[in-house]
Protein backbone atom coordinates (compact mmCIF):
# COMPACT_ATOMS: atom_id res chain seq x y z
CA UNK A 1 0.00 0.00 0.00
CA UNK A 2 1.33 3.25 -1.20
CA UNK A 3 1.32 5.93 2.01
CA UNK A 4 1.74 9.95 0.60
CA UNK A 5 2.31 12.64 2.85
CA UNK A 6 2.11 16.46 2.01
CA UNK A 7 3.27 18.96 4.70
CA UNK A 8 6.15 20.90 5.55
CA UNK A 9 10.18 20.16 5.42
CA UNK A 10 11.86 22.92 8.16
CA UNK A 11 14.91 24.20 9.98
CA UNK A 12 14.27 24.28 13.46
CA UNK A 13 15.83 26.51 16.65
CA UNK A 14 14.46 24.52 19.32
CA UNK A 15 15.34 25.16 23.31
CA UNK A 16 14.11 23.54 25.94
CA UNK A 17 15.19 22.58 29.61
CA UNK A 18 17.40 19.84 28.72
CA UNK A 19 19.20 22.05 25.82
CA UNK A 20 19.30 23.34 22.44
CA UNK A 21 19.39 22.08 18.81
CA UNK A 22 20.00 24.55 15.70
CA UNK A 23 18.89 23.66 12.46
CA UNK A 24 17.59 20.92 13.62
CA UNK A 25 15.62 18.99 10.33
CA UNK A 26 11.76 19.42 11.19
CA UNK A 27 8.76 19.90 9.51
CA UNK A 28 5.25 18.00 9.59
CA UNK A 29 6.32 15.72 6.51
CA UNK A 30 9.49 14.93 8.18
CA UNK A 31 8.12 13.61 11.34
CA UNK A 32 5.37 11.98 9.97
CA UNK A 33 7.44 10.15 6.91
CA UNK A 34 10.40 9.08 9.48
CA UNK A 35 7.69 8.03 12.42
CA UNK A 36 5.69 5.89 9.37
CA UNK A 37 9.50 4.31 8.24
CA UNK A 38 9.89 1.10 9.96
CA UNK A 39 6.58 0.49 8.94
CA UNK A 40 6.12 1.37 5.04
CA UNK A 41 7.61 3.63 2.90
CA UNK A 42 5.90 6.67 2.04
CA UNK A 43 6.05 9.44 -0.51
CA UNK A 44 7.10 13.04 0.42
CA UNK A 45 5.09 16.27 -1.43
CA UNK A 46 7.14 19.61 0.61
CA UNK A 47 9.22 22.13 -0.76
CA UNK A 48 12.89 22.59 0.06
CA UNK A 49 15.30 25.29 -0.67
CA UNK A 50 18.88 25.65 -1.82
CA UNK A 51 20.10 24.94 1.99
CA UNK A 52 18.87 21.69 1.77
CA UNK A 53 22.11 20.08 1.63
CA UNK A 54 22.40 16.23 1.11
CA UNK A 55 23.08 15.28 4.68
CA UNK A 56 19.01 16.58 5.56
CA UNK A 57 18.26 14.68 1.83
CA UNK A 58 19.68 11.60 3.34
CA UNK A 59 17.77 11.33 6.53
CA UNK A 60 15.00 10.50 4.88
CA UNK A 61 16.62 8.47 2.37
CA UNK A 62 18.24 6.28 4.63
CA UNK A 63 14.94 5.15 5.70
CA UNK A 64 13.90 4.77 2.23
CA UNK A 65 11.44 7.66 1.90
CA UNK A 66 10.54 8.68 -1.49
CA UNK A 67 11.35 12.45 -2.24
CA UNK A 68 10.70 12.54 -5.85
CA UNK A 69 7.51 14.62 -4.89
CA UNK A 70 10.00 17.11 -3.18
CA UNK A 71 10.65 20.50 -5.13
CA UNK A 72 13.11 22.58 -5.13
CA UNK A 73 12.77 26.33 -4.92
CA UNK A 74 15.26 29.30 -5.00
CA UNK A 75 16.00 30.71 -2.24
CA UNK A 76 15.86 29.26 1.51
CA UNK A 77 13.70 26.37 3.47
CA UNK A 78 11.34 27.22 5.45
CA UNK A 79 12.75 27.93 9.08
CA UNK A 80 11.33 28.11 12.72
CA UNK A 81 12.56 28.55 16.08
CA UNK A 82 10.85 28.27 19.45
CA UNK A 83 11.40 27.98 23.03
CA UNK A 84 9.62 25.01 25.59
CA UNK A 85 8.61 26.83 29.11
CA UNK A 86 10.38 24.30 31.64
CA UNK A 87 7.36 22.24 32.06
CA UNK A 88 6.54 22.13 28.76
CA UNK A 89 3.16 23.41 29.13
CA UNK A 90 3.70 26.70 26.28
CA UNK A 91 6.19 27.76 23.56
CA UNK A 92 7.30 30.47 22.20
CA UNK A 93 7.86 31.29 19.28
CA UNK A 94 10.83 33.01 18.05
CA UNK A 95 10.50 33.36 14.52
CA UNK A 96 9.11 32.01 11.62
CA UNK A 97 10.55 32.59 8.37
CA UNK A 98 8.56 30.60 5.56
CA UNK A 99 10.51 31.55 2.27
CA UNK A 100 10.21 29.12 0.14
CA UNK A 101 7.06 27.27 1.90
CA UNK A 102 5.02 30.74 1.45
CA UNK A 103 5.00 29.90 -2.30
CA UNK A 104 4.44 26.38 -1.95
CA UNK A 105 1.69 24.59 -4.47
CA UNK A 106 2.12 21.26 -4.44
CA UNK A 107 2.48 19.39 -7.35
CA UNK A 108 2.15 15.50 -7.45
CA UNK A 109 4.82 13.64 -9.47
CA UNK A 110 2.81 11.15 -12.12
CA UNK A 111 4.26 8.16 -9.92
CA UNK A 112 2.79 9.33 -7.15
CA UNK A 113 -1.18 9.58 -8.39
CA UNK A 114 -1.71 5.59 -7.29
CA UNK A 115 -1.41 6.74 -3.83
CA UNK A 116 -4.07 4.55 -1.96
CA UNK A 117 -3.18 6.15 1.90
CA UNK A 118 -3.14 10.01 1.99
CA UNK A 119 -1.79 12.15 4.72
CA UNK A 120 -2.71 15.69 4.38
CA UNK A 121 -0.50 17.53 6.85
CA UNK A 122 -1.00 20.97 8.55
CA UNK A 123 -0.84 23.31 5.27
CA UNK A 124 -3.05 25.82 4.07
CA UNK A 125 -6.75 24.01 3.19
CA UNK A 126 -6.95 24.56 -0.17
CA UNK A 127 -3.44 23.46 -0.78
CA UNK A 128 -4.74 20.29 1.10
CA UNK A 129 -7.36 20.20 -1.73
CA UNK A 130 -5.37 20.65 -4.67
CA UNK A 131 -3.08 17.49 -3.26
CA UNK A 132 -5.99 15.06 -2.94
CA UNK A 133 -7.69 16.05 -6.43
CA UNK A 134 -4.22 15.29 -7.83
CA UNK A 135 -4.76 11.64 -6.47
CA UNK A 136 -6.38 9.13 -8.26
CA UNK A 137 -8.33 6.81 -6.16
CA UNK A 138 -7.49 7.76 -2.77
CA UNK A 139 -8.52 4.25 -0.18
CA UNK A 140 -8.38 6.33 2.53
CA UNK A 141 -7.62 9.74 3.58
CA UNK A 142 -6.08 11.83 6.70
CA UNK A 143 -5.88 15.34 7.53
CA UNK A 144 -4.75 17.71 10.08
CA UNK A 145 -4.99 21.12 10.82
CA UNK A 146 -4.92 24.06 13.00
CA UNK A 147 -5.97 27.11 14.87
CA UNK A 148 -4.91 29.71 12.12
CA UNK A 149 -6.98 27.89 9.70
CA UNK A 150 -9.81 26.94 11.78
CA UNK A 151 -9.92 31.00 12.17
CA UNK A 152 -8.68 31.84 8.81
CA UNK A 153 -9.85 29.72 6.44
CA UNK A 154 -12.81 28.42 7.96
CA UNK A 155 -14.85 27.49 4.96
CA UNK A 156 -12.21 25.55 3.13
CA UNK A 157 -11.25 23.57 6.28
CA UNK A 158 -14.90 22.34 5.98
CA UNK A 159 -14.24 21.44 2.73
CA UNK A 160 -11.38 19.56 3.46
CA UNK A 161 -13.00 17.68 6.39
CA UNK A 162 -15.87 17.19 4.44
CA UNK A 163 -13.94 15.25 2.21
CA UNK A 164 -11.36 13.34 4.40
CA UNK A 165 -11.79 10.05 6.52
CA UNK A 166 -9.83 11.11 9.66
CA UNK A 167 -9.48 14.20 10.90
CA UNK A 168 -6.67 14.81 13.56
CA UNK A 169 -6.74 17.50 15.84
CA UNK A 170 -5.56 18.53 19.40
CA UNK A 171 -8.30 19.26 21.92
CA UNK A 172 -8.12 22.82 21.72
CA UNK A 173 -8.78 23.23 17.81
CA UNK A 174 -11.57 20.65 18.04
CA UNK A 175 -13.31 23.54 21.09
CA UNK A 176 -12.71 26.43 18.86
CA UNK A 177 -13.34 24.77 15.36
CA UNK A 178 -16.97 23.41 16.89
CA UNK A 179 -17.80 26.24 19.78
CA UNK A 180 -18.54 22.63 21.68
CA UNK A 181 -17.47 21.04 25.11
CA UNK A 182 -16.55 18.58 26.62
CA UNK A 183 -14.80 16.90 24.11
CA UNK A 184 -17.28 13.86 23.56
CA UNK A 185 -19.86 16.79 21.80
CA UNK A 186 -17.18 18.51 20.22
CA UNK A 187 -16.30 14.61 18.63
CA UNK A 188 -19.86 14.67 17.59
CA UNK A 189 -19.85 17.26 15.91
CA UNK A 190 -16.60 16.85 14.12
CA UNK A 191 -18.17 13.68 12.98
CA UNK A 192 -21.14 15.36 11.69
CA UNK A 193 -19.05 17.39 9.37
CA UNK A 194 -18.07 14.62 7.53
CA UNK A 195 -14.86 12.28 8.56
CA UNK A 196 -16.00 8.76 9.50
CA UNK A 197 -13.66 9.41 12.47
CA UNK A 198 -11.66 11.61 14.25
CA UNK A 199 -8.64 11.37 16.41
CA UNK A 200 -8.47 13.64 18.99
CA UNK A 201 -4.58 14.35 20.34
CA UNK A 202 -3.80 15.61 23.75
CA UNK A 203 -0.77 15.89 24.23
CA UNK A 204 0.81 14.50 27.19
CA UNK A 205 -2.35 13.12 28.04
CA UNK A 206 -2.78 10.91 25.22
CA UNK A 207 -5.51 10.62 22.63
CA UNK A 208 -9.23 9.67 22.04
CA UNK A 209 -10.70 8.05 18.43
CA UNK A 210 -14.06 8.57 18.02
CA UNK A 211 -16.47 7.33 15.70
CA UNK A 212 -16.96 4.45 13.41
CA UNK A 213 -16.30 1.45 16.08
CA UNK A 214 -16.33 1.72 19.40
CA UNK A 215 -14.57 5.14 21.31
CA UNK A 216 -10.95 4.02 22.01
CA UNK A 217 -8.48 6.07 24.31
CA UNK A 218 -4.51 5.60 24.29
CA UNK A 219 -2.77 7.00 27.05
CA UNK A 220 0.75 8.94 26.62
CA UNK A 221 3.75 6.65 27.69
CA UNK A 222 5.22 8.36 31.29
CA UNK A 223 8.38 9.40 30.10
CA UNK A 224 11.46 9.69 32.83
CA UNK A 225 12.65 12.52 30.83
CA UNK A 226 11.20 14.65 28.21
CA UNK A 227 13.74 16.32 25.70
CA UNK A 228 11.99 17.72 23.11
CA UNK A 229 8.39 17.30 21.95
CA UNK A 230 8.38 19.60 18.81
CA UNK A 231 6.69 16.98 16.20
CA UNK A 232 5.58 14.54 18.73
CA UNK A 233 1.67 14.79 16.82
CA UNK A 234 2.85 14.68 13.43
CA UNK A 235 4.82 11.27 14.46
CA UNK A 236 1.84 10.05 16.26
CA UNK A 237 -0.27 10.42 12.78
CA UNK A 238 3.06 9.41 10.50
CA UNK A 239 2.92 6.42 13.21
CA UNK A 240 -1.04 5.80 12.74
CA UNK A 241 -1.09 5.41 8.97
CA UNK A 242 2.11 4.00 8.29
CA UNK A 243 0.42 0.91 10.84
CA UNK A 244 -2.61 0.75 8.79
CA UNK A 245 -0.64 0.74 5.64
CA UNK A 246 1.16 -2.58 6.48
CA UNK A 247 -2.06 -3.60 7.93
CA UNK A 248 -3.44 -6.32 5.22
CA UNK A 249 -7.32 -5.63 5.91
CA UNK A 250 -8.68 -2.60 7.77
CA UNK A 251 -11.06 -3.18 10.29
CA UNK A 252 -11.93 -1.74 13.60
CA UNK A 253 -9.26 -3.37 15.48
CA UNK A 254 -6.34 -1.93 13.13
CA UNK A 255 -7.39 1.81 14.26
CA UNK A 256 -7.16 1.24 17.63
CA UNK A 257 -3.88 -0.79 17.02
CA UNK A 258 -2.47 2.06 15.12
CA UNK A 259 -3.90 4.12 17.92
CA UNK A 260 -1.52 2.75 20.53
CA UNK A 261 1.61 1.93 18.15
CA UNK A 262 1.00 5.91 17.05
CA UNK A 263 1.43 7.01 20.95
CA UNK A 264 4.93 4.71 21.60
CA UNK A 265 6.52 6.66 18.59
CA UNK A 266 4.98 9.73 19.56
CA UNK A 267 6.85 8.99 22.72
CA UNK A 268 10.39 7.85 21.48
CA UNK A 269 10.21 11.34 19.29
CA UNK A 270 9.91 13.10 23.07
CA UNK A 271 13.26 11.30 24.56
CA UNK A 272 15.35 12.87 21.35
CA UNK A 273 15.69 17.02 19.57
CA UNK A 274 13.91 16.94 16.51
CA UNK A 275 13.84 13.38 14.42
CA UNK A 276 17.12 12.17 16.23
CA UNK A 277 15.40 8.99 18.05
CA UNK A 278 13.08 8.34 15.06
CA UNK A 279 16.03 8.33 12.40
CA UNK A 280 16.75 4.95 14.08
CA UNK A 281 13.76 3.22 15.02
CA UNK A 282 13.09 0.14 14.60
CA UNK A 283 9.49 -2.15 14.47
CA UNK A 284 10.93 -4.13 17.69
CA UNK A 285 11.42 -1.04 19.93
CA UNK A 286 7.78 0.33 18.85
CA UNK A 287 6.58 -3.21 19.40
CA UNK A 288 8.36 -3.13 22.72
CA UNK A 289 7.28 0.11 23.88
CA UNK A 290 3.09 -0.89 22.39
CA UNK A 291 3.19 -3.21 24.67
CA UNK A 292 4.11 -1.44 27.94
CA UNK A 293 1.58 1.08 27.04
CA UNK A 294 -0.99 -1.10 26.39
CA UNK A 295 0.20 -2.71 30.24
CA UNK A 296 -0.65 0.82 31.73
CA UNK A 297 -4.18 0.09 31.44
CA UNK A 298 -4.72 -3.59 32.03
CA UNK A 299 -5.82 -4.82 35.22
CA UNK B 1 -13.64 -3.68 57.39
CA UNK B 2 -13.79 -0.06 59.07
CA UNK B 3 -13.25 2.63 56.62
CA UNK B 4 -12.94 5.64 58.44
CA UNK B 5 -12.13 9.25 57.14
CA UNK B 6 -11.56 12.84 58.02
CA UNK B 7 -12.17 15.58 56.69
CA UNK B 8 -14.67 18.64 56.35
CA UNK B 9 -18.32 18.68 55.86
CA UNK B 10 -19.25 21.95 54.01
CA UNK B 11 -21.98 24.17 52.74
CA UNK B 12 -21.02 25.03 48.68
CA UNK B 13 -22.10 27.67 46.50
CA UNK B 14 -21.33 26.66 43.27
CA UNK B 15 -22.19 28.17 40.17
CA UNK B 16 -20.93 26.75 36.06
CA UNK B 17 -21.91 26.83 33.23
CA UNK B 18 -24.87 24.66 33.60
CA UNK B 19 -26.27 26.45 36.47
CA UNK B 20 -26.00 27.40 40.14
CA UNK B 21 -26.87 25.66 43.50
CA UNK B 22 -26.71 27.26 46.93
CA UNK B 23 -25.91 25.75 50.45
CA UNK B 24 -25.48 22.09 48.99
CA UNK B 25 -23.96 19.76 51.24
CA UNK B 26 -20.19 19.13 50.25
CA UNK B 27 -16.89 18.96 51.86
CA UNK B 28 -14.22 16.21 51.63
CA UNK B 29 -15.67 13.94 54.59
CA UNK B 30 -19.58 14.35 52.79
CA UNK B 31 -17.75 13.46 49.18
CA UNK B 32 -15.65 10.87 50.26
CA UNK B 33 -17.88 8.63 52.44
CA UNK B 34 -21.07 9.09 49.85
CA UNK B 35 -18.76 7.53 47.48
CA UNK B 36 -17.77 4.79 49.16
CA UNK B 37 -21.28 3.94 50.33
CA UNK B 38 -22.09 1.68 47.13
CA UNK B 39 -19.15 -0.62 48.65
CA UNK B 40 -19.11 -0.22 52.35
CA UNK B 41 -20.28 1.74 55.38
CA UNK B 42 -17.70 4.72 56.40
CA UNK B 43 -17.08 6.26 59.63
CA UNK B 44 -16.94 10.18 59.64
CA UNK B 45 -14.76 12.35 61.71
CA UNK B 46 -15.57 16.02 61.33
CA UNK B 47 -17.18 19.15 62.92
CA UNK B 48 -20.70 20.68 61.78
CA UNK B 49 -22.38 23.78 63.19
CA UNK B 50 -25.87 24.78 64.45
CA UNK B 51 -26.92 24.91 61.16
CA UNK B 52 -26.37 21.96 60.28
CA UNK B 53 -30.16 20.33 59.84
CA UNK B 54 -31.33 17.47 60.10
CA UNK B 55 -32.42 16.99 56.27
CA UNK B 56 -28.14 17.31 55.73
CA UNK B 57 -27.61 14.70 58.31
CA UNK B 58 -29.98 12.23 56.35
CA UNK B 59 -28.15 12.24 53.27
CA UNK B 60 -25.87 10.61 55.41
CA UNK B 61 -27.45 8.48 57.22
CA UNK B 62 -29.75 7.38 54.69
CA UNK B 63 -26.22 6.08 52.98
CA UNK B 64 -25.46 4.31 56.49
CA UNK B 65 -22.76 6.17 56.84
CA UNK B 66 -21.56 6.45 60.66
CA UNK B 67 -21.70 10.02 61.43
CA UNK B 68 -20.68 9.29 65.62
CA UNK B 69 -17.02 11.15 64.98
CA UNK B 70 -19.41 13.77 63.82
CA UNK B 71 -18.87 16.74 66.17
CA UNK B 72 -21.43 19.68 66.78
CA UNK B 73 -20.28 22.78 67.83
CA UNK B 74 -21.21 26.38 68.18
CA UNK B 75 -21.63 28.54 65.11
CA UNK B 76 -21.68 28.20 61.86
CA UNK B 77 -20.47 25.02 59.38
CA UNK B 78 -17.43 26.14 56.84
CA UNK B 79 -19.46 27.11 53.86
CA UNK B 80 -17.18 27.90 50.60
CA UNK B 81 -18.46 29.69 47.48
CA UNK B 82 -17.10 28.97 43.94
CA UNK B 83 -17.44 29.73 40.02
CA UNK B 84 -15.97 27.55 37.15
CA UNK B 85 -15.54 29.17 33.98
CA UNK B 86 -17.08 27.91 30.67
CA UNK B 87 -14.56 24.95 30.04
CA UNK B 88 -14.45 24.04 33.89
CA UNK B 89 -10.28 24.80 33.42
CA UNK B 90 -10.01 27.19 36.12
CA UNK B 91 -12.72 27.78 39.34
CA UNK B 92 -12.89 31.53 41.07
CA UNK B 93 -13.50 30.37 45.19
CA UNK B 94 -15.83 33.46 45.88
CA UNK B 95 -15.66 32.91 49.12
CA UNK B 96 -14.12 30.21 52.32
CA UNK B 97 -16.05 30.57 55.65
CA UNK B 98 -14.12 28.41 57.56
CA UNK B 99 -16.40 29.23 60.56
CA UNK B 100 -16.35 25.90 63.21
CA UNK B 101 -13.79 24.45 61.02
CA UNK B 102 -11.49 27.14 62.25
CA UNK B 103 -10.76 25.28 65.50
CA UNK B 104 -11.30 21.64 64.67
CA UNK B 105 -9.84 19.18 66.99
CA UNK B 106 -10.42 16.26 65.35
CA UNK B 107 -11.45 13.52 68.24
CA UNK B 108 -12.46 10.13 67.55
CA UNK B 109 -15.12 8.14 69.46
CA UNK B 110 -13.94 5.39 71.55
CA UNK B 111 -15.68 3.02 69.00
CA UNK B 112 -13.52 4.67 65.84
CA UNK B 113 -10.50 3.09 67.25
CA UNK B 114 -10.46 -0.11 66.01
CA UNK B 115 -10.58 1.24 62.07
CA UNK B 116 -8.60 -0.66 59.36
CA UNK B 117 -8.91 1.60 56.77
CA UNK B 118 -8.31 5.50 57.13
CA UNK B 119 -8.04 8.27 55.03
CA UNK B 120 -6.73 10.98 56.39
CA UNK B 121 -8.81 13.76 53.71
CA UNK B 122 -7.39 17.29 52.83
CA UNK B 123 -6.37 19.64 56.12
CA UNK B 124 -4.10 20.47 58.32
CA UNK B 125 -1.45 17.60 58.52
CA UNK B 126 -0.93 18.06 61.88
CA UNK B 127 -4.59 17.17 62.71
CA UNK B 128 -3.97 14.01 59.87
CA UNK B 129 -1.49 12.72 62.27
CA UNK B 130 -3.74 13.66 65.51
CA UNK B 131 -6.39 10.92 64.03
CA UNK B 132 -3.34 8.22 63.10
CA UNK B 133 -2.34 8.48 66.64
CA UNK B 134 -5.94 7.82 67.80
CA UNK B 135 -6.38 4.54 65.55
CA UNK B 136 -5.03 1.46 67.40
CA UNK B 137 -3.85 -0.69 64.23
CA UNK B 138 -4.20 0.61 61.75
CA UNK B 139 -4.07 -1.72 58.41
CA UNK B 140 -4.31 0.68 55.28
CA UNK B 141 -3.92 4.66 55.58
CA UNK B 142 -4.00 7.01 52.74
CA UNK B 143 -3.86 10.65 52.96
CA UNK B 144 -4.95 13.36 50.32
CA UNK B 145 -3.34 16.97 50.71
CA UNK B 146 -3.31 20.05 49.19
CA UNK B 147 -0.71 23.48 47.85
CA UNK B 148 -1.64 25.38 51.04
CA UNK B 149 0.48 22.76 53.11
CA UNK B 150 2.75 22.03 50.66
CA UNK B 151 3.86 25.82 51.06
CA UNK B 152 3.03 26.25 54.81
CA UNK B 153 3.25 23.40 56.68
CA UNK B 154 5.87 21.42 54.42
CA UNK B 155 7.43 19.34 57.30
CA UNK B 156 4.36 18.29 59.18
CA UNK B 157 2.89 17.05 56.06
CA UNK B 158 6.34 15.28 55.31
CA UNK B 159 5.90 13.26 58.35
CA UNK B 160 2.03 12.03 57.40
CA UNK B 161 3.84 11.51 53.95
CA UNK B 162 6.21 9.18 55.72
CA UNK B 163 3.30 7.41 57.77
CA UNK B 164 0.95 6.58 55.37
CA UNK B 165 0.63 3.47 52.53
CA UNK B 166 -0.93 5.33 50.00
CA UNK B 167 -0.47 9.53 49.14
CA UNK B 168 -3.36 10.88 46.78
CA UNK B 169 -2.14 13.89 44.88
CA UNK B 170 -2.84 15.98 41.48
CA UNK B 171 -0.28 16.09 38.96
CA UNK B 172 0.23 20.15 40.07
CA UNK B 173 0.96 18.98 43.73
CA UNK B 174 3.08 16.46 42.90
CA UNK B 175 5.11 18.91 41.11
CA UNK B 176 5.24 21.32 43.57
CA UNK B 177 5.89 18.87 46.07
CA UNK B 178 8.79 17.83 44.66
CA UNK B 179 9.99 20.50 42.54
CA UNK B 180 10.85 17.02 39.82
CA UNK B 181 9.33 16.64 36.30
CA UNK B 182 7.84 15.27 34.43
CA UNK B 183 5.22 12.93 36.13
CA UNK B 184 7.74 9.62 36.56
CA UNK B 185 10.29 11.39 38.63
CA UNK B 186 7.69 13.19 40.51
CA UNK B 187 5.95 9.95 41.62
CA UNK B 188 9.67 8.13 42.40
CA UNK B 189 10.46 11.20 44.54
CA UNK B 190 6.99 11.34 46.36
CA UNK B 191 7.39 7.28 46.90
CA UNK B 192 11.02 7.53 48.12
CA UNK B 193 9.24 9.68 50.96
CA UNK B 194 7.26 6.78 52.42
CA UNK B 195 4.07 5.72 51.10
CA UNK B 196 3.94 2.59 48.97
CA UNK B 197 1.81 3.90 46.34
CA UNK B 198 0.98 7.31 45.23
CA UNK B 199 -2.47 7.84 42.94
CA UNK B 200 -1.52 10.84 40.82
CA UNK B 201 -4.97 12.45 40.24
CA UNK B 202 -5.10 14.94 36.77
CA UNK B 203 -8.94 15.80 36.53
CA UNK B 204 -10.13 15.17 33.22
CA UNK B 205 -7.39 13.25 31.91
CA UNK B 206 -7.38 10.83 34.60
CA UNK B 207 -5.07 9.02 37.32
CA UNK B 208 -1.96 7.75 37.61
CA UNK B 209 -1.18 4.89 40.08
CA UNK B 210 2.77 4.47 40.80
CA UNK B 211 4.57 2.47 43.21
CA UNK B 212 4.24 -1.39 44.49
CA UNK B 213 2.58 -3.63 41.43
CA UNK B 214 3.37 -2.22 38.11
CA UNK B 215 2.08 1.40 36.99
CA UNK B 216 -1.10 1.49 36.31
CA UNK B 217 -3.26 4.36 34.33
CA UNK B 218 -7.31 5.24 34.15
CA UNK B 219 -8.27 7.40 32.06
CA UNK B 220 -11.30 9.66 33.05
CA UNK B 221 -14.70 8.95 31.58
CA UNK B 222 -15.42 11.12 28.75
CA UNK B 223 -18.98 12.60 29.40
CA UNK B 224 -21.42 13.72 27.22
CA UNK B 225 -21.92 16.95 29.81
CA UNK B 226 -20.12 18.08 32.66
CA UNK B 227 -22.78 20.20 35.36
CA UNK B 228 -20.17 20.41 38.29
CA UNK B 229 -16.73 18.74 38.97
CA UNK B 230 -16.53 19.87 42.66
CA UNK B 231 -15.22 16.58 45.14
CA UNK B 232 -14.62 14.86 41.83
CA UNK B 233 -11.26 14.27 43.77
CA UNK B 234 -12.82 13.10 46.90
CA UNK B 235 -14.92 10.97 45.31
CA UNK B 236 -12.32 8.88 43.61
CA UNK B 237 -10.24 8.92 46.88
CA UNK B 238 -13.75 7.41 48.73
CA UNK B 239 -14.44 4.74 46.17
CA UNK B 240 -11.22 3.80 45.59
CA UNK B 241 -10.89 3.17 49.45
CA UNK B 242 -14.31 1.81 49.53
CA UNK B 243 -13.57 -0.52 46.81
CA UNK B 244 -10.55 -1.86 49.06
CA UNK B 245 -12.81 -2.02 52.25
CA UNK B 246 -15.13 -4.68 50.72
CA UNK B 247 -12.08 -7.11 49.01
CA UNK B 248 -11.72 -10.17 50.59
CA UNK B 249 -8.00 -9.81 50.18
CA UNK B 250 -5.95 -7.17 49.04
CA UNK B 251 -3.47 -7.31 46.31
CA UNK B 252 -2.10 -5.29 43.35
CA UNK B 253 -4.38 -6.31 40.73
CA UNK B 254 -7.18 -4.94 44.18
CA UNK B 255 -5.27 -1.29 44.05
CA UNK B 256 -5.67 -1.28 40.21
CA UNK B 257 -9.65 -2.29 40.21
CA UNK B 258 -9.58 0.28 42.60
CA UNK B 259 -8.48 2.73 40.21
CA UNK B 260 -11.23 1.99 37.80
CA UNK B 261 -13.79 2.05 40.22
CA UNK B 262 -12.56 5.19 41.58
CA UNK B 263 -12.62 6.79 38.30
CA UNK B 264 -16.08 5.65 37.23
CA UNK B 265 -17.65 7.11 40.90
CA UNK B 266 -16.01 10.82 40.17
CA UNK B 267 -17.42 10.69 36.44
CA UNK B 268 -21.19 10.18 38.33
CA UNK B 269 -19.98 12.99 40.98
CA UNK B 270 -19.47 15.63 38.03
CA UNK B 271 -23.11 14.42 36.10
CA UNK B 272 -24.94 16.49 39.02
CA UNK B 273 -24.88 19.49 41.15
CA UNK B 274 -22.51 18.86 44.89
CA UNK B 275 -23.46 15.53 45.59
CA UNK B 276 -26.92 14.70 44.11
CA UNK B 277 -25.34 12.15 42.32
CA UNK B 278 -23.85 10.17 44.68
CA UNK B 279 -26.97 10.13 47.13
CA UNK B 280 -28.76 7.55 44.70
CA UNK B 281 -25.45 5.31 43.27
CA UNK B 282 -25.77 2.15 43.66
CA UNK B 283 -22.74 -0.57 43.10
CA UNK B 284 -24.20 -1.77 39.60
CA UNK B 285 -24.24 1.75 37.86
CA UNK B 286 -21.05 2.08 38.68
CA UNK B 287 -19.95 -1.24 37.58
CA UNK B 288 -21.56 -0.81 34.52
CA UNK B 289 -19.28 2.53 34.13
CA UNK B 290 -16.42 0.72 35.28
CA UNK B 291 -16.70 -1.78 32.37
CA UNK B 292 -17.68 1.63 30.13
CA UNK B 293 -13.82 2.35 31.13
CA UNK B 294 -12.23 -0.38 30.64
CA UNK B 295 -13.76 -0.81 27.24
CA UNK B 296 -12.18 2.42 26.60
CA UNK B 297 -8.70 1.33 26.54
CA UNK B 298 -9.24 -2.80 25.18
CA UNK B 299 -8.21 -3.28 21.79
Amino acid sequence: VNLLVVGSVAFDNIETRAGEGKRLLGGSATYFSLAAAPFCTSRIVAVVGEDFTPEYEEVLTNRDIDIEGLQRAKGLTFAWGGTYSENFETRETQFTDLNVFADFSPELPASYRDSELVFLGNIQPSLQMDVLRQIDNPGLVAADTMNLWINDNREELLEVIRNIDILFINDEEAFLLTGRYPLLKAASMLLEMGPDRVVIKRGEHGAFLFGAGKNFYVPAFPLDDIVDPTGAGDSFAGAFMGYLAQEEELNDESFRKAMITASAVASYTCEGFGVEKLKRLTPEKVLSRSEEIQDLTSI
